[in-house]
């Protein structure tokens, strides 16, 4: 790697191993949310954008209640879209150190319906790599907020 | 059910399928913390103890943020008693609609690692039901904080 292409020790790079499993993304206040490329559940990973965190508990007050706020605005305006049953969210990082949030709509009689999904099996990319309605309709509205913490 | 001992509606009420899959428990201001029965993993279920509450936003916004406080308190004490590598947080909740969130401490070459554990495969029960040692320090460490939210 170029010296003076290389990131700052404490600048945050999104992991290339998130990026290679999406198909689209975009930006909240703290956490950059992507489209996770799985056909077979609506999923999105909010990572956010700091450095060295792999704990939430590990990011600095203020960051983390925004994190949550974005968390619980996305999870409810992802059940709303997608008129899932139930929100799955999981913080995991077994894998991948860079703190990353999995929210995952979930129906009755999906894939592995009651079963966990995070963690567990390979993905099944999009067909034709298509954006979902559902992401259109979560970004749009998502643009309407004011997601700063009050 | 004797309507007398029913409780009201808006009464919360602790789940059976909880409580059966767990030896031990404690309070915090919002949640009940419950020790699982799971002998191959340190892992913990915070129940925060408000009736008809399935997702997390649906938390009242005082209540959001206390809760968040007591999972970070909780993740980060589970991850120092146990030495964990990580600490996997799940709000799932597909089988069961009461509000409940899975604290799991992972290690390098566990039984699962590096996948998931939630929501994945029936509990091996400790042999004994014995209390380990990292719940009784961690229910002492969690006694001496005020985790009420500033």
């Amino acid at each position: 790697m170029n010296r003076e292409n290389a990131p700052a020790p404490n600048e945050f790079v999104m992991p290339e191993t998130l990026t290679r499993e999406a198909i689209a993304e975009a930006l909240l206040p703290v956490c950059q949310i992507l489209l996770r490329n799985e056909a077979r559940y609506p999923w999105v990973v909010l990572v956010p954008r700091r450095a060295q965190v792999s704990e939430p508990f590990d990011l600095l007050p203020g960051d983390q209640v925004q994190l949550w706020t974005e968390i619980h605005e996305v999870g409810q305006l992802l059940k709303a879209v997608t008129g899932a049953k139930k929100i799955n969210f999981a913080l995991f990082g077994n894998m991948l150190p860079q703190l990353h949030v999995h929210l995952v709509a979930r129906f009755e009689g999906d894939a592995r319906w009651p079963g966990g999904v995070v963690g567990v099996e390979q993905r099944q990319p999009y067909p034709s790599s298509d954006i979902p309605g559902w992401w259109t309709d979560l970004t749009a509205r998502l643009a309407l907020k004011d997601l700063t913490s009050p």
